[in-house]
């Protein structure tokens, strides 16, 4: 008897460690379901004497055709975007310890002032404030991977053609249910203003201008809405040097190479510093 | 020729409106792959009609037989969760509006001063601080639906008994590609205990103790990290009473029925209203 004969071969899902005791398998080549499901069986198996927990399969639109059978063998889905679709399976008998997918979208709303005390105000073209008449400040989504202070001048840029500089975050505010089961986060930020000519971006806005701040502040839409008007109320005390927001400032930590921004209340640490 | 002969019947999926010119499909009940691509088809025929934009198009898990089918009708992941899967379609010429999904998790840390400048420190049984011997503030990821001041209150009681209530938030950071593409908001925290007894809990917490504020901001690994020492920086001056956060403010708005958190440096709003 040949030594081959004795070895049985065993296809293995190729697989990537993660930092929980867990394994990760990016998928890419075509691959008919049975045969999926036979090697897809033995990893398991391989995983579990391993003593690995979580399982996470990356699975790209174009293998459709295997979701249906990880579905069956027990998996079930973490999060997709449109590319691709991500699912998970649990080896222990305890209970998943596998976290959940991202709970927030991330809005801005940039409040730009200029000397004159006038504010950078728009009318849309679309969305809730169609039709209104309502002039308001810009507002928009942040990006995937995108800054909050960094989203706050790209969103007036693209809305009026103004270029501005970031100054702070004045409030912010959490809702749920915003968007499907997904909650909300929205960062109303204090900029300023680094030229004066505007050009309205004619796809999603109607109009814009600068207006008087007690115009802007005394529209029936704002007026009835409690919290506009306190947005309103820390407008005009950081107009008048008695409110302090939080700035960014660039920090490293212990866990990554990245530089994050921290926001904090800036002016309050340096004169405490300072004393 | 009788009258129901010249009128063919066509099945429709059901759906309801949405605010941006689109529709959404909620399915639920079994049915074949094939006698579903005719019913999809002739759907999005009477759709685009209409004049409708983007389809939505919600399946649940057990009808995972589907998704192959609507992909080869050039429907693209939107988001998933664990229970099911949304698919998207976008009908018109023009580009796809359709918003991103959620993009950010989001986390607290919650720093428990006590009268006696003592601090709130656990040590972690598993994670990036297993073994590590680090004396660390209670952190944790908020949940689906919950408000950030509730979360914070929530950790603490978790993973030491402790019951405490919400201060403010001192500081937030913004990271990226923390967990896969996604992005991550961490909120750190002050809260005021109302009680002292600990109660770690052992499943997530090897120990858990009041530890004087200087001896937890002299440990390396906070030394080491420019994050912890901003932060620590706050806590001091929040001590010194030169520093203030952003505290919680209940607030209706004009889009829902709703009250929602807004987070603002409140005591300045009051001195300045006052004034």
């Amino acid at each position: 008897m040949a030594a081959e004969d004795q070895v049985q071969r065993v296809n293995l899902l190729t697989s990537t460690d993660d930092n929980y005791g867990g394994v990760i398998v990016e998928l890419d080549q075509h691959m008919d379901s049975a045969t999926f499901v036979s090697i897809l069986r033995a990893s398991v198996s391989h995983w579990k004497l391993l003593g690995k927990k979580g399982v996470w399969i990356k699975l790209p639109i174009h293998l459709v055709n295997l979701v249906e059978a990880l579905v069956k063998e027990g998996f079930w889905y973490h999060h997709a975007e449109p590319k691709y679709l991500m699912l998970v399976y649990w080896i222990p008998e305890s209970p998943s310890t596998i976290p959940a997918n991202a709970t927030h979208r991330v809005g801005v709303g940039s409040f730009v002032m200029n000397e004159k005390q006038e504010v950078l105000v728009v009318q849309e073209n679309s969305g809730l404030f169609q039709g209104t008449g309502v002039w308001k400040f810009p507002t928009g989504v942040v990006d995937q991977g995108e800054d909050i202070c960094v989203a706050a001048v790209r969103e007036v840029k693209e809305e009026t053609g103004v270029d501005s500089e970031f100054v702070e975050v004045l409030a912010f505010r959490q809702s749920h249910n915003s968007f499907f089961e997904k909650s909300d986060l929205f960062f109303m930020c204090m900029l300023r203003p680094l030229s004066s000519d505007i050009q309205a971006q004619r796809l999603e806005i109607l109009n814009a201008q600068w207006m008087p701040f007690e115009e802007y502040a005394a529209q029936p839409f704002i007026q009835k809405s409690e919290l506009l008007k306190y947005i309103n109320d820390t407008c005009l005390a950081k107009m008048g040097g008695q409110y302090s927001g939080f700035s960014p400032v660039s920090t490293s930590s212990n866990f990554s190479d990245q530089k994050n921004y921290l926001y904090l209340s800036a002016g309050a640490l340096k004169s405490s510093n300072s004393s």
